[in-house]
């Protein structure tokens, strides 16, 4: 039996270590463009900052790893074409093109920040992207003999880069076209998560929205300007282009799979693709939400794991189900934690229901611990049925806490006033009395009538 | 409308206000033994440690706020006596007893701590307990002159003690008759608590379990030596007793309310006693489990808070239920952070459940991150039916968050199976690719054959 799969960074790695256990005797091999395999694409930020030194700690399992429990690892092998009629792929190592036949193909190409087409974007070496391994390692040598720097979007990645960064000492810019940061988040959310990191005494950092680039200028190699659509020159020193990610989808497409509205590839909850014995799985396809089933693109490394597992079993022949996700994800930058979990209020709304929310702002200990901090809670529920859609919560770390909790409600589907009875743990360094999860739930019955 | 109160720590001072706002017009009166009303015992070990130097830090309301709002406190007023038929109490002053007619009578005594008839416990000043305010200012200051001290007994308080004296720079010894530490964990997270305790390089504390102190000696008013069931003789400058609590029912027995098995008052969901129009809500009645429905005591300031509330609006006639408890507790002690829900192993056996259950232990973050810590995470569930049943995490601080998560599914009744398929928050500085409470779940799907 041979299994080839395209892409080894999460989804890719996960499925050939899992299914090498489930078929010993098949043959596996991993294809990828990338010069590494199998690594924490979501640790680069971290990287960047110098929280670790050896960009190595980033690997999972080596090349060799992969060799001595069987699996074949070809670094720097393009998959430009499959054939799904001939169930075979084409590889191009830059030299030559081949072929490698499959009897289980299992894609996962992962996705790829997007670049705006903006003027000079491809014409200067000091304007990057974060993906991969080398441009992180690039990024924090550009970092360490810099000053200045422009982050284009305020997502997870430029959020965290900005930490990264001003931790570093560097003069940062982030610019964002959209009219709020972290725009992932309800609006009012995205204003808190501004305002704390603008109360930061003495920064840093610049946070700019509502206005987008419109030119890179320099002479030579070198971007020194960004131009914005205001007007506005900055100079920098370099440039990382934090704005967004899409779906390596390309040759999926050609080959005739069915592609989703999101630009991702389709897939069944078995990972199983429009075409019989090919998967996918992580961030190159979609999966379903766990709260209303319908097919979602929320492209995150926890996901890809569990994507790649359960595409492994269903290729290994033994049925598996991946029900879906939420969306749950959770980022720090400086001050500031931002977590969510489920629909914001305005996907709920664009999903159908008649979303209602309550948000507070509560101590995450009690108030006379001195470590206590503060942060805000928004909790989304449906009108109509009471029942919990999702929660943000943006602040001390206390947030995350909360979303995790608020998660399992939604994989529960439970309703706020099941919710609302709910027993938190409580200490003082812990949690105020009463759990700000319980507030909000207490206000969201109030508003209900539950 | 007379509304009277007995008890006013948490429970009592909680139900006074919200009764006052829900019936502006009626009298309110809160009769109470303390010194002090409306304050946070839980704090007492962090003020006794000094991470705040103030204890009226800990007051929530005082007795003029209070005042202000139509409520009367009466300080130093011991209830003596409930007369169920002529609907009054009686009060004792120091002075003189006089009676107080009810029309609803809510009762909040609280919990003592249990003191052990052991050979000389009460012939000495310098044996403590820890309850009320008082109590903390005494051992405070006790500790600022003392350099030995012995702790009897192992659970929140006890270990909470011995952090709050290890960081004052103490020699502390704790004795525990019990064959374990934190005895209301399961024996096996029992040992890992010892395990990290006694990890902790250069300390200044013993720990002693499997004996029992069979007297306090000493000449004069002080005692200055404990010795043991094996003949151990310990010296020392003062001694806390934490040997666990009891419900203060004396005058709800003697009135003929019905008591539980637990020796704590029984109440409905609706804190309705026994008895017409007499409630009872806190550390001196008995709730519902939430798993099961039985009734469990479990005395715990959220609880408290929760229950004050509830009992408030029955009391004023507005129907509100209180489903119950899960046992959700954490506490933290020097370098471990225990937290707990639901029923533990011996506790679902008990209740005639076929317990099952795994334990991992796990970093709370990706391995790279400076900041890594790990904890093990026991998770218990019924064979039969797959039914979440509890856990329990010993570790660093990230061992909160997963209970707090797994409290969700308990109160939604969730099996392995559907919580199996949650989707946690994930970034390198929050939790491994893969949540150690997904860990679990696997382990106990492949377990379960689910």
């Amino acid at each position: 039996m041979n299994i080839v799969i395209i892409g080894g960074v999460a989804a890719g790695a996960k499925a050939a270590a899992k299914i090498k256990r489930l078929l010993p005797d098949a043959s596996v091999k991993i294809f990828t463009d990338d010069t590494h395999v199998s690594y924490s694409s979501c640790g680069l930020p971290y990287y960047i900052q110098g929280n670790f030194k050896d960009y190595t700690m980033l690997l999972v399992r080596s090349v060799e790893e992969f060799k001595k429990s069987g699996i074949d690892v070809y670094l720097q092998h393009k998959v430009t074409k499959i054939d799904l009629k001939s169930k075979n792929i084409t590889v191009n190592n830059n030299f030559n093109d081949f072929y490698v036949p499959y009897d289980r193909l299992i894609i996962a190409t992962g996705a790829r920040p997007f670049i705006p087409e903006v003027k000079g974007v491809h014409d200067y070496t000091n304007i990057y992207i974060l993906r991969k391994i080398e441009d992180g390692i690039k990024i924090r040598n550009k970092m360490l003999e810099s000053k200045k720097v422009v982050i284009a979007g305020s997502g997870f990645i430029g959020l965290e880069l900005l930490e990264a960064f001003v931790q570093n000492g560097l003069e940062v810019t982030l610019i964002e076209r959209k009219n709020r940061l972290m725009p992932a988040f309800d609006e009012d959310m995205s204003k808190i998560i501004r305002d704390r990191l603008e109360s930061i005494e003495n920064r840093s950092f610049k946070l700019i929205t509502d206005e987008s680039i419109v030119e890179f200028a320099g002479e030579g190699e070198n971007a020194s300007k960004v131009i914005t659509s205001t007007g506005r020159e900055i100079e920098t020193d370099f440039v990382v282009l934090c704005a967004g990610v899409v779906p390596n989808t390309e040759i999926a497409r050609e080959a005739g799979l069915i592609i989703g509205k999101s630009g991702a590839i389709k897939v069944n909850k078995l990972m199983q693709t429009s075409a019989v014995n090919v998967f996918a799985c992580g961030d190159c396809c979609e999966e379903p939400h766990l709260i209303n089933g319908q097919s979602v693109w929320v492209p995150l490394g926890s996901t890809a794991n569990k994507e790649g597992r359960c595409a492994a079993m269903n290729a290994a022949g033994i049925y598996t189900v991946f029900e879906g996700v939420l969306g749950s994800a959770v980022t720090r930058c400086l001050n500031t934690t931002m977590s969510m979990t489920g629909f914001t209020e305005r996907e709920a709304q664009n999903f159908g229901y008649t979303p209602i929310s309550v948000t507070v702002n509560k101590n995450d200990m009690v108030a006379y611990m001195p470590e206590v901090g503060d942060f805000t809670l928004k909790v989304v529920a449906d009108k109509v049925t009471g029942l919990l859609l999702g929660g943000q919560a943006v602040g001390s770390i206390g947030a995350d806490k909360r979303i995790n909790a608020l998660a399992g409600a939604l994989t529960g589907r439970l309703t706020v006033r099941e919710f609302a009875n709910n027993d938190f743990t409580y200490s003082p360094p812990f949690s105020p009395t009463i759990d700000p999860l319980l507030d909000a739930m207490n206000l969201l019955c109030a508003k209900l009538g539950c």
